[in-house]
């Protein structure tokens, strides 16, 4: 299990840099040596395998190969790892979990085996499957990873009754946030926190602005997003997505902000969050963080489509029947149709707690 | 150290039985072995000092004591435990922490010192003064310990949009709430809660009725409880706390049914809450478990009259702009003015979540 674990560690270095592709990390071991390491490119660039195959020059026959995700036997972008792995005498492959694409899934094994490497299935599964949640949703549905994030008090309110919502978590669980931001595809807002907040929305861990930024997604039927938002600026893209209501001028302004503006059904006055989930998939975003409000996240949770959940709370009690809750829309009917939670975990963020789980099948 | 953990593990034996008199525990050793150990019995018998000193009969002279509170000196319903370990002969007393009571904290260690007794304080401080934070709150102020306590999801709902709320939590969670039940002096309830659930509010913890059973209170502006409402029954007494606003042919029917009705001034359309804690304390109630509803909360926290919060989650979401909050009331304005909490504790409780803390002075 430790080179497993060692391949894993590589492997969450590749998140946000590999999407849509599954970040993966490679160890080659030989006499109880790494003689190689790897972890998924951009993609375009070499998998992890292939990585960690060329660092290991002439040394890697009779070798273990311990990787994270099913090697693959297909041509892609890439040549083929699996025809690498056995030209290069490679002895043994240790794998955490196979490929989640039905139509190639076991395949790679396989063609190792009949190659007469032994391998071996499901060290560290469940990690490695966590860490390309994205990419199993993407390619088995098209649509990206919905990761819910609110930050409220412990009695779940997101503000209160004045509105006043800054900053009720403190900074060890903004700075983990930002390092959220940095591994996906897209953060999506809802129009109204970006009227009460005017937020950046950029990736800034440890305060500094990390290369590769998010896609900027504002949802906002009417197209109300002021064209002077901090949303709309730079770095990286910001897109808003508004229904045929939006008055044509005010998207002309957004344009001309330098905002991209599409234009997706309706949901009764609301932008249809799931042709919007549909259209980010056909722009190859795998995962989205959607950062509220408390409509958004209640037309995401009503129409089923959250897969992970992270809670931010602060040790503090806001109260008031009408103060705004983290999660609005209609609300389950039954405690049976309630979203249930697995695989959680809570940590202490500084003053804060953070409860993440992923959403039950249901 | 381990002495005074013996201390207080029987000091907390004590909680509930000995209120509102302070629940303590001693332990007294003599040549690294307990002669004697005791807690306080219910009021009027003897202080755990003196169960203590009993059980070691002759043995006590150069001893040392280990006492969670420190000891009294003034004759009260029992005579002074300082005149009592002062002719045992005692030679060494650790006191984890001083009397509560202004009047005479500090008194009985000095009394102690004055007899050439050595004595040690501190010792598992935190712990002692935690358990005994019920005596403390009802020394100096007269009003109950109050501790707020909910069941919700992770999004702060205690009931769906349609009201539906049996069992949010699970097993365990209730399991524990029991046994906080079996701990405290009296359950608070709104009227609601007692429309919507019918609860019996009785201390069952293991599914057995414990023999002293906390007084039920419901909270009940205009004498709405059904006479037939199982909170009524006992075992126990039950208490209905109404308002000039509530017809006499209710309350007779009430008091027909068994429960005591008590009028008490209004605060708008409800019951003044803290005129309620106020007959409470009069009625040496010295710790209330607050278990509802969403109204009854709201007006505690409006009001600054919480103590101690037991939040209890289970990991799903509900959701719903509408859905019944946890705490309701009119709510904080500002961030600054909602309730922080400190010293607080996270744990599971099978599949759900406990955090509680203490209000943070303000």
């Amino acid at each position: 299990m430790p080179w497993m674990r060692h391949a894993l560690l590589l492997a969450r270095t590749a998140v946000g840099r590999a999407s849509p592709n599954p970040a993966v990390g490679a160890v080659l071991v030989k006499d109880g040596q790494v003689i190689g390491r790897g972890a998924t490119q951009a993609p375009g660039g070499p998998h992890a395998e292939i990585v960690a195959l060329r660092a290991a020059g002439e040394a890697p026959r009779g070798s273990t190969l311990y990787v994270t995700l099913e090697p693959c036997c297909h041509h892609g972008r890439t040549p083929p790892c699996t025809e690498a792995i056995i030209a290069a005498g490679v002895a043994e492959v240790h794998i955490a979990t196979l490929d989640p694409n039905p139509a190639v899934s076991g395949r790679g094994r396989a063609a190792l085996e009949a190659a007469g490497i032994r391998t071996v299935l499901g060290e560290g599964e469940e990690a490695a499957r966590a860490l390309i949640a994205y990419h199993r949703k993407y390619i088995t549905t098209g649509l990206p990873l919905v990761i819910a994030k609110f930050a409220a008090s412990l009695d779940g309110k997101v503000a209160t009754r004045t509105g006043h919502s800054q900053w009720i978590t403190g900074p060890a669980a903004r700075e983990y946030a930002h390092r959220v931001r940095a591994r996906v595809d897209a953060i999506l807002v809802g129009v109204n926190t970006v009227l009460a907040d005017d937020p950046q929305l950029t990736a800034r861990p440890g305060g500094r602005l990390v290369r590769r930024q998010p896609l900027r997604v504002v949802v906002d039927s009417r197209g109300r997003t002021p064209p002077q938002a901090q949303v709309l600026r730079g770095p990286g893209q910001a897109l808003v997505a508004v229904t045929a209501q939006a008055p044509p001028d005010r998207l002309r302004a957004l344009r001309e902000a330098g905002a991209e503006v599409v234009v997706l059904p309706s949901d009764g006055d609301k932008v249809d969050v799931l042709a919007l989930l549909r259209e980010l998939g056909r722009r190859e975003q795998a995962s989205v963080l959607v950062e509220g409000g408390s409509t958004l996240l209640g037309s995401l949770f009503d129409r089923g489509l959250v897969d992970q959940v992270l809670a931010f709370f602060a040790l503090l009690l806001i109260g008031g029947r009408d103060a705004l809750p983290a999660v609005g829309g209609l609300g389950a009917a039954t405690l049976a149709e309630a979203l249930r939670l697995e695989r959680v975990q809570v940590r202490r963020l500084g003053n804060d707690l953070l409860v993440s789980g992923w959403a039950a099948e249901r």
